[in-house]
């Protein structure tokens, strides 16, 4: 493992010089400490605090993502994370990221100076500046609904949208629905792409036709709801999946507004299975993500990275759960009580 | 959980009777044994001696696969799983299978009749007698390289054969291959279907054409070699994926005969760095499954599973080994020096 002195040599420069820009001393130019700090990540420097094993700490980044109280999406999964990690002895951060951060900070550097071991990178979007940098990260690096190709410092935990969108097709087939239309998040994240194509997958399984009229995409969600949920029921969609359960939300309270009774005119499905979930009018069957599940499995992919056991995808099962927004299919699509917005 | 007595109370019989078939006396019918067996696997009965925790008992199911000396493709994957299973408390055993034992034992029944909290299966075809018992088996229950759809107490664990076919044909591709072909073994197993599938996927990714004649599928060796691969040859390939290391040591020997120089006229890649791909001639690039670490995390998602985290699917990482049977494509595909057999 390398030295102070190691990296002193490399550069022609004093271990003074080093010792400075790795304890962030004030006195030395930003272009020495920024050399100093990538020479010590390639050469595979660790602190001397963590060699000692004084403290073992992991880092949880997260963005995009509430997690402050029990209601929020990523409370559960970081609780779920550090009740595997901490009895194992490990030190718990939690670091809120925004892309300006990413872009100031670079992540090795980053987990250097502040001696951490592994990390749990949680909410990224694609064009998110670490995202690049996970290619080439030397730290142990697991990315909740992320996948970074080929480096076996990175593995990928989520949910099997795969299996999920199959479990929610065939369901809605065995009501009865042949003209099953998704509504869907941007597609500028990995895990909304991921729920597009396991749609399309689904669709080809269940052997249902797949209508171009059927599916929209949008970063909106009052997008959806005005422009693409009517074009939807204008191309005689008789259920319609949405990509989260906030989206179907918002598509439930819309239908509502065109005069559609769900489930019996209108099937609507969503995912992810949010504590709201169960509340909506009517309550919304959705596919669950178990979230402390997936801040377990997080802690074990990080633990496997470790000990050097290259995990590369380490996906839960999905699972169905059946409320009232589900129903038999109508013998053709309803027209609504209120004329639909023409688009 | 349930006990003696509501077993007894739920058929209507003694607890006497329902010990003697839990403990295997020879006084009972086998009709009235069977309904007992089963109603005690219905209700979650655990023998007592496993409750008292006097010891925890996993089972490794083994078949297809030889596993007693160090070169043994299995040999790694059992050492790796009892190195994370026995400090854990466990003791491991070994059980090896047959279609005709699992014909005779139910899996839940023999599970609970010995006392195993879970098993790691290895080695299973498709149409194994307990493939299908893994869709409503209670038992927490890791397969290797099989996949259990909608069923929470079972995962998956194995390679990332998408990621693995991408490593190689993008490989290929660098070095100028055009015409790649596949020599694969049987679509009886879930692996071979799984690699057939993402070679498919791999050359889409990498814009090759996927020529049907340069595709071809066989349960026997030496019908790929003496048959299929004249038909590859013939057909302009000027490289060949072999869906596992065996089928490639045999194409390497049969490109030897035919008056192939490797890799010179023709690359041939293997899957899945057996012990002697280092020593075939010329030695084989190949796609490395580190197997002691599939047994590591054979355990892991199994522990996962024992504590209701439902891990579904838990895939490594592919690494591609390159050695000397790759090598740039020739300007035409070459005529070999003695003529390919005519079929």
């Amino acid at each position: 493992m390398a030295t102070l002195s190691d990296i002193a040599e490399k550069l022609g420069i004093t271990k003074g010089t080093v010792s400075k820009a790795l304890n962030d001393a004030p006195d030395i130019s930003e272009t020495m400490r920024k050399t100093i700090l990538e020479t010590a990540v390639e050469m595979g420097y660790t602190l001397k605090r963590q060699k000692k094993n004084e403290f073992k700490k992991l880092c949880i980044f997260i963005e995009n993502m509430d997690y402050n109280v029990p209601n929020d999406f990523g409370y559960e999964i970081v609780l779920g994370f550090k009740k595997a990690a901490e009895p194992a002895g490990y030190q718990v951060d939690l670091v809120a990221l925004t892309p300006e951060f990413q872009k100031t900070h670079p992540y090795d550097i980053y987990m250097l100076q502040n001696g951490y071991m592994g990390a749990y990178v949680m909410g990224l979007a694609l064009a998110d500046p670490w995202m690049a940098q996970f290619s080439h990260t030397r730290y142990p690096t697991v990315l909740y609904d992320n996948y970074v190709k080929d480096n076996l410092c990175t593995a990928y935990v989520g949910l099997d949208n795969y299996e999920g969108l199959d479990l929610l097709i065939s369901h809605l087939k065995g009501l009865g629905h042949q003209k099953i239309g998704l509504l869907s998040g941007a597609l500028g994240s990995h895990i909304t792409q991921a729920r597009y194509k396991a749609f399309h997958n689904a669709m080809r399984k269940n052997h249902l036709k797949i209508d171009s009229d059927l599916v929209r995409c949008s970063y909106y969600i009052t997008e959806c709801t005005s422009q693409h949920l009517p074009h939807l029921l204008n191309h005689g969609a008789t259920a319609i999946v949405c990509s989260h359960d906030m989206l179907a939300n918002a598509v439930l309270t819309a239908c509502r507004d065109f005069g559609y009774r769900i489930p019996e005119d209108l099937s609507i499905v969503g995912f992810d299975d949010l504590p709201l979930s169960a509340y909506t009018f009517p309550p919304l069957t959705t596919i669950r993500q178990d979230r402390e599940a997936l801040g377990k499995c997080g802690y074990f992919a990080l633990n496997s990275l470790l000990e050097k056991v290259p995990v590369g995808t380490l996906l839960l099962h999905a699972q169905l759960i059946l409320r009232s927004s589900t129903g038999k299919a109508p013998s053709q699509p309803v027209q609504p009580a209120s004329p639909l917005p023409m688009l």
